[in-house]
């Protein structure tokens, strides 16, 4: 209770994040409604397959962000309440706001907004982009900045999404360059924004215990069973959909392999480092996403995945330190081994791919093996034909750079506004500990306590 | 080693419960068989197909109630393997119990008893409101106790429920009168009985650890990922299975992020409270199960969220310690703030619903907007259309009442036969411990040691 | 970091893993493809229907074996990062390994090889035996040697399976035979050729803690919920599915209640023990995987879960120290108790259910009784038809037989391969510790500290 004062002023937080629910309620009564029954659907067992369609690989989602993500932060010993609960609030925060901003675009166009299934899932891929981000600045920001964060990031990427998905018609099916390289460049940047030139030495509660680095990996373990579910959820039913689960299966095995390899490799005695496991055994399914549903050869997934996994490790191990000393880059989580590294390698593998099979196959077939994501609508197939693989794979290229290049400039320029005094960011020896933000009974205590003097007497009376 | 003697005669417990699976053996074997496949379906397509409908919703319920809940229950820092082992002992017997309990009503109606998934669903909500209740007295009860508990209130419960949706025709696709009002107030009726005035100090190991209450926090999220299955399970395949789900994904949304403003802003320093997170996530999941499947707006659902959290949250805060302290009412997991009062709410909710939703449609949309609940019978529609809005409304209400009062009734007469002395109830000191039902290893020692004598010796040899 | 040397000589894992890496990239690369669209089926629609009726059943599985078996092995206080860590390589490692030599086999016969669901389900399968078998060497064996356990057994297995299921037309949907007995005798053979005549004391890192036991009861309960879904994936769509499930649901339910009864009645005081209930309570899904699609009573599946839960707690209790004494066998996990004894019993319980259930059908009722396990192929119905029940049920036995001995014998060769000092076992004092593997920072000190030195700075700087 002796801390001094918490890093966010005390009545911000809540007094802003109350006010955001409310105009939450002011929208949804003013302009969402469900969707018709009559205007949906012929009879109800088509409405009851398409629902049993979707909403397992929906949960999937969910339970991989609320907790295989959730859990997969909670590798700081002394923060994993933190760790978990800012998760859980972004989470629930970001698809909030982006259901918003959607319905608001939509709304100008359509009049009435219509919610089911498809909206929420395409609003939580906006907050996927939030919860990646903000893993480069973890422990060292308040829920203040972090809603900030939130506020700032999720309209950029509908731009951005909207950029290179609709507009420049970029096939990227999984999130690759959307998802995972924006968010990535989006971290470093408010991470670059926000801690300036601070170089600081290593915190003590920086460091994982053997027991958090376990909780950690079951998050990993969760992530990586349900990430074909993620990869897949938006693609066409039948082949389409089915190439990208075996695709991402394929990779993520690679990946979960190939990080063992490698961490044993890189290590002078031969032992693995647990933070590249947590971390690599996911990359191949970052880097899958934007060939998943491409009509290639299953050896591709592997090597992909494989490539992924070593660029993540080197990346950890070489990379990471790097761009701390040089450019005082802190990546707490090093989302950018993770997500960028990987995310770079799938997106040209898709532009080599897409070269490759246009090579491979006759005009005619052309047109079949073009993969036609489900968010990036009929025009990605048929700009494709138009523009021939070569120009497809131009546009791949072109998508990563605006990717990148945008998602860092605005990253940078919402770290600024993190600066702000009125988000005061913890002092750095309040940081990584859960009793800034939790009221935590006796934490002047040992938490693993030894016996109390009152235990001690309870324990004395059942001698008698 | 050393502690005396068990709270449980030593072979009650054990003797008999095993006489239970004997006599369920002995039923199974004389009344119960599957369903005949010529009598159920046409042809193997048709029996797949409902199976792959209702096998991953039944999946994610038994992932809730056996490892959410139990997780849930985790938050005594050293009564979680007690928490985790009871609560899973609950469910397997409650259900077997109402197995038995349906099975005996139906055959006396209907002859052989026919088993299917359908059956095994209606049987764990029964058990679902046994685990509900012995959250009120969680710690301070033998396995013996807990076990009458489950004996009394499953029977009770089906009376209760066939009082509630058949006799009364109350709308309830969610549970939230039947089963978490219910379930609530049996259990501080119980609770009430069986602590009788007692008035303790605070045990020295009620109290919850960051790490008990992290493993606690993981609990809820995955309540809060697989509650919209619960919800919808029993809802009519279609739109208004669809509609469930929605309403139930945006009541817990704006559950989760009510919580922690007004847990933030209940607190004098803004920190937030881990059992506030814990409980009031999952408020609006609770009170969106009567209105669940109602052709209401879907601010209806965010309203019903948000209001919830708010009362979970100010029930943790100012209800739990009155009652307490006027009137020596223990509810250890706070029962009342998360299913007593959110539910409350939820079943006001209902009865506004269908006043408003008369108003606003013409006779002949009104049956068309008529809920049908799958397990209140198609007479509960029709019911609606016969005694219009405003009987229904006072139906809802009347349910409310009956739920309340007969559970109360019940559950205080169930904690008076607690008090026998044969099942006696753990001493005070004993309580909130493993040690006193799990056959603990070296339990005099730390149980996070510090290096052993043996250890030494070996870490010695390790050095040569 | 004052380990001396690492058990496996330090290169030799990950160099011979790359190798293993690189050669399935190039099988890969010349003979596998996905199924073409056009062989595979008609229409879209079809295509997807297949695939949501085995992706959430799949996954599923992930689950079990990734987090839930991964949990369940963390029950060793120290071990538990190396314990998911291996586990998580040896799934991935034994399902490539499994793809190869499926592919070689289909290869020689049919010349391309086609991926999809199915055959990496199958593949799984077989890394589902590794996993078993290797619980009995938990912690005292190097990732170097759980490879060779791996190379050797898959190909066992493959080849087992074929005589068992193709060649004999043993019924056995659930894997009981092939999977569970196969895998525990293999292990078993292993655990005797590797350890010899050593006898141990017991090590001091070999006694769980409350906290690691609980860790490893959520992973029992994750493998408890999930298991239905592992015994009716591979059962024909429709009735049998659905027998399956029901009856996996009743046997393990069972198993639960009566472990409780047999490990409270075994202890002198009444006690559960948790070792016991960790794996009694899956006993019964072991037995009942060659009787689940049968046409039998409710009753029989309830009444194998009892039985395969009490042989599981007798063996716990007796059989494994006996073993220990007698013979000088190691079983560390208790594989034999949870996968050997009720393994037996549901074998028995297959021959005893097709007598019976002869006898009680007329010849035409026979054929349609007759259950057809999706892996045993057609054949094994007709076989049955053609050989009569009695015939069948010798089969049943001599399948019981073939799994026994040749997975003792194939076992022990390998144990014997695992003594070559290259693959050097850990030295005993080693054993059971994460910090062999795992590069764990500070591991000289507590790894839950007191505050350090630095901390106290912090922590004073905080009071000022």
């Amino acid at each position: 209770m002796a801390t001094p004062s918490p890093a966010c002023p005390r009545r911000l937080l809540p007094l802003s994040l109350g006010l955001f629910q409310v105009a939450l309620l002011l929208f949804f009564a003013l302009f969402v409604t469900y969707d018709k029954p009559s205007a949906q659907a012929e009879d109800a067992s088509s409405v009851a397959n398409q629902l049993y369609s979707i909403y397992p690989l929906f949960q999937d989602i969910q339970v991989m962000l609320v907790v295989g993500l959730g859990l997969l932060l909670t590798f700081l010993p002394r923060y994993g309440l933190s760790a978990l609960a800012h998760n859980f609030l972004l989470i629930n925060f970001s698809t909030q706001w982006a259901l918003v901003l959607q319905g608001l675009l939509h709304h100008f166009h359509h009049g009435q907004v219509h919610l089911d299934l498809h909206n929420l899932l395409t609003a939580e891929f906006a907050a996927v982009t939030v919860l990646i981000s903000v893993g480069a600045v973890l422990g060292r920001t308040s829920p203040c900045q972090l809603l900030v964060v939130a506020t700032c990031e999720v309209p950029i990427y509908l731009a951005s999404e909207w950029a290179i998905i609709t507009h420049l018609g970029v096939l990227d099916v999984g999130g690759t360059i959307t998802i995972h390289i924006f968010s990535c460049y989006f971290g470093l940047g408010v991470s670059k924004a926000l801690f300036g030139a601070a170089r600081w030495p290593l915190h003590p509660k920086e460091t994982p215990t053997p027991r958090s680095d376990l909780l950690s990996l079951v998050g990993t373990l969760i992530l990586w069973v349900f990430w074909p579910s993620f990869v897949a959820v938006l693609c066409q039913p039948g082949d389409a959909q089915h190439r990208a689960i075996l695709n991402t299966l394929l990779a993520m095995s690679a990946s979960a392999v190939t990080t063992m390899v490698a961490s044993s490799l890189l290590e002078s005695d031969g032992k693995l480092s647990p933070g590249h496991l947590q971390n690599g055994s996911l990359a191949g399914g970052v880097a899958i996403g934007a060939v998943a549903d491409m009509a290639m050869p299953p050896v591709a997934a592997l090597a992909l995945g494989s490539l992924s996994a070593i660029a993540c490790v080197l990346g950890f191990r070489f990379l990471t330190p790097l761009l701390a000393r040089k450019f005082t880059l802190q990546d707490q989580c090093g989302i950018h081994n993770l997500h960028g590294l990987p995310g770079i390698l799938g997106a040209v593998a898709s532009a080599v791919a897409i070269l490759v099979a246009s090579e491979g196959t006759s005009g005619s077939h052309f047109s079949q093996v073009s993969p036609v994501a489900g968010n990036a609508s009929e025009a990605g197939g048929e700009q494709w034909r138009d523009r021939g693989a070569g120009g497809q794979a131009l546009c791949q290229a072109a998508g990563l750079a605006v990717a990148i290049s945008g998602s860092l400039l605005a990253g940078l320029l919402t770290g600024a506004v993190l600066r702000l005094p009125c988000l005061a960011r913890p002092p750095e020896q309040l940081c990584f500990d859960d009793s800034l933000y939790f009221k935590i009974e006796d934490q002047a205590g040992s938490p693993e306590p030894g016996r109390t003097a009152e235990e001690r007497a309870l324990a004395l009376k059942e001698q008698v």
